[in-house]
């Protein structure tokens, strides 16, 4: 996953104008508005997607070479790019991070980070090979058996969810799908799957 | 759903000062580069979110009120906003657009539509009570059982699909999670959930 940038919206990225802090006509929201020519700059949570690479019993971990969490573990992830599906973005994240060739499974966590604004979506994965590399973001990539993980050393909680959730499901001997979130208060009224 | 918007960055954002299209240092895609201030300007895909209301064998469709498609059919849903979740936020859709209290269920489909930088999310969801209402997104909005939804007019490739997924599921009387494509060749190495 590459740093995160979050940066406030003060001049119109169209004209150049500043932009005033409204709620513009029909919306019940206040966002960055341009008086100058109208365009109104919404601000979305963006989709941050992965996998959770598979060889026989080990699953394939990469060690942060930039920040945030340098040095930590993580599974293979990283922002989707326009034009990609959640699929194609995360096969892309595998093969950046991990130099990993992957077959795509179904998709088995989406877990809500509110507070940065992001959704992390993982897709269980079977590596081709143990061709893997070391990708430019990664300082290590190796295989991990259950008992090796670095629990204490996983950079993001919505990987060590991730990694907890896929454990107990290959315990039960069934994959599921899930839906979680960091950093909330169970929701009233939803119902995890 | 609200109407779409994609602009393009030609501005800082932050700073003002016009940005220059070119690969950012470490990275590996053009962007949007703020040769003044130094901010880099991301463009992702944004998460629209909704549920599938449902009442008995009943399920709630709102008729747009606004473009694009408007007069066509769709299930509640909207761009998910900054410090949500993808359940909150689509609970907030179906109380906007159709006035409805429900209470959410498992996640359901999340449909990649890559062409306009979106995916579609969608969960099931058994309404509270009948006292639904026509939000200022909508221009009716009412309860159709199966076999009188309007096929034909319903305003999303995503929602549609979802209510075939979701007719076809319980008929079998088992639901599933669901990621599809739409406008999207079959990827390779892609397993449907």
């Amino acid at each position: 996953m590459p740093a995160l940038f979050i940066c406030a919206v003060t001049y119109c990225s169209v004209c150049g104008h500043s932009t005033s802090t409204r709620i513009p006509p029909g919306d019940n929201r206040v966002r960055e508005c341009c008086d100058h020519c109208g365009v109104v700059h919404y601000v979305n949570p963006r989709p941050v997607v992965g996998t959770i690479p598979i060889w026989g019993v080990q699953v394939l971990l990469c060690k942060r070479a930039i920040e945030p969490r340098l040095g930590k573990w993580t599974l293979p992830a990283g922002f989707m790019e326009v034009g990609e599906t959640t699929g194609g973005g995360a096969l892309r994240e595998t093969l950046e991070e991990a130099g990993a060739r992957v077959k795509l499974g179904p998709l088995f966590s989406m877990i809500d980070v509110p507070h940065v604004q992001q959704v992390h979506i993982f897709f269980q994965a079977q590596l081709l090979d143990t061709n893997f590399s070391i990708g430019t973001e990664s300082l290590e990539v190796r295989l991990f058996d259950e008992h090796e993980v670095p629990w204490d050393e996983i950079a993001f909680r919505t990987v060590s969810t991730t990694l907890e959730l896929y454990f107990s499901d290959r315990a039960r001997g069934r994959f599921g799908t899930y839906t979680r979130a960091i950093g909330v208060a169970p929701q009233a009224g939803v119902v995890e799957a």
